[in-house]
């Protein structure tokens, strides 16, 4: 300690050598204050907040810019979903060591995010553990009163859609643990690069927050598997659903991988980390909606319909035979 | 799985077990939804983040129900020193697994502190880890626009007021923890009661936030130490201070292990989790601040006064001789 009115403790050092530089926003006030003010002018606060651990949500060797991106963009994703614009976050750090390292590209990562979303980082608690790696962000967004887009509102008749395609991060995260995957696709490095990218770095669709405000009856954002959380959707809508699974999305490896045999559709439709938007869209909205999408630059499939009644949404095959599905979505505990 | 369109995960089912009846506010959407809304009516919304770790801010065996009321009482008291109203919060629980003696007396607490606070449970994420048990909380309060009490702001002259009683968190610690204090106060249950609850179950001021916002030039809560939050308060309103020792308010035990020597003045102003407001009162609003903090039932201790100057706040003996600290506050990393 120096006779200096600057107390340097190793989390103040660290602060303000990795995270102040990103933490742009006025409101932030340096991240030298207690607290942050996220302004308002008016429009609802969306709230959301998830958490990733260590060996459960990513792994170790993971690359710490990834795993500061997908923090964030797990979090962006749930505000696309709501039809939110992002506002702003705040970041809980729990490491075992301040090492730079490691702190350096996960606050490089985390502001390139930060400032391609336009989400800027507001503030934050940095402690230590003597676990695994954990990064919990609490993230903001704004929707004008009234206009969050719900989980309920889904009725009988509407359109089930979905963005992008659905299952390559579970494929990729069955190639980084050296699964069957890995072994099939061993000559196709592009295509094993493109699966784990889609498990380390999610592609939220906040390009379609707007569309998806302007025109889904109900919507969430697909992190746990997409048919346990159509199942979600349509329990809070207190509907069902049909989907057709040709129907479903798939990038080009997974519908290889699913040709081959190499996987069935259950670990498609059951595998988690899409973060997709899932939204339920009238029919007489689709054409505005699949417009506004297109001119958004996010691909939307129409692949099924809303039902009425209590039971779990259907998989119906080529044949039109339901699919039994043993296993509907990743949980903890 | 039932033919249900109720999908059941664990994950599900523990929220709606133990965290669904808390979250009673109209915004929290009964934890139904991927994001909670907060609704704002003009003010400026204060966010603060603060998150412990079992074995680093909380022990092992410590009450599920205290471990709750601490985390989120953490946040409350950076809401309170910043003079804002408490709006509510999101929480993020790691858990190694889903435990219902452990999970119901967290919920209660949690939910016991939220009412008594008017603090309620907006949303929330349950993830598991195979490492210590950690709550993360981001908490959110209102304050007129423009009307945060921030660190900077001290001016030269003006007085430094702290609330309730400086110390006795550290001392409860070391009692946990089998120290000397432990021994010392063998015979008095009383005492070491209170000490371990002072630690356990902090008191935060937030009936003293008005008074804070209408007469404080600065603020912030004491968490890790009064000397080193000080020091952090002067660095950030580019000032010094000058302490009178004698005048840091002490619980009675404090002062009687003090008089006996079992402890120095350095572990009282360096031990942490007091959760006491350290604010800058300036003279002609001390006793319209003294006024309030009574009618609040907080009491306040004017102990020392801002000076000009770069260096660290001194700490001056009964002889008005400079009292040196090896270590001002705890530091992670």
């Amino acid at each position: 300690m120096t006779d200096s009115n600057k107390p340097a403790s190793g989390e103040d050092s660290l602060i303000a050598r990795y995270f102040r530089p990103i933490a742009t926003d006025p409101g932030a006030f340096r991240l030298g204050d207690d607290a942050a003010i996220l302004k308002v002018s008016g429009d609802d606060i969306v709230v959301t907040t998830d958490a990733i651990v260590e060996g459960v949500h990513f792994l170790s060797d993971d690359p710490p810019d990834t795993i500061a991106r997908k923090a964030l963009r797990m979090n962006l994703s749930d505000l696309a979903a709501k039809g939110a614009i992002p506002a702003g976050f705040v970041l809980t750090l729990a490491l075992r060591e301040a090492n730079d390292a490691w702190l350096a590209p996960f606050a490089r990562g985390l502001g390139e995010d930060a400032a391609q979303f336009g989400c800027p980082l507001l503030g934050g608690d940095t402690v230590s553990t003597p676990g695994p790696l954990m990064i919990s962000i609490t993230a903001f967004g704004r929707v004008p009163p009234g206009k969050i887009v719900h989980r309920s509102g889904a009725k009988p008749g509407e359109r089930i859609v979905v963005t992008g395609t659905i299952g390559d991060a579970a494929l990729g995260l069955d190639i980084l643990r050296g699964g069957a995957v890995a072994a099939v696709l061993a000559d196709d490095a592009a295509a094993k690069e493109m699966l784990v990218g889609r498990y380390r770095v999610p592609q939220p669709r906040n390009a379609l927050a707007n569309a998806v405000r302007d025109h889904a009856s109900a919507a969430m954002d697909v992190s746990d598997g997409l048919a346990g959380d159509l199942a979600k959707l349509c329990a809070a809508s207190g509907v069902s659903a049909v989907i057709d699974a040709q129907s479903i999305p798939l990038s080009a490896a997974a519908a290889t991988l699913l040709a081959r045999g190499t996987i069935g559709i259950e670990a498609i439709v059951s595998g988690g980390d899409d973060y997709e938007i899932l939204c339920v869209i009238p029919e007489n909205r689709f054409e505005a909606f699949a417009q506004a999408a297109a001119l958004a630059g996010v691909a939307v499939t129409s692949m099924g319909t809303v039902i009425a009644g209590p039971s779990v949404p259907k998989f119906l095959d080529a044949q039109g035979r339901q699919i039994a599905l043993k296993r509907l979505s990743y949980s903890h505990f």
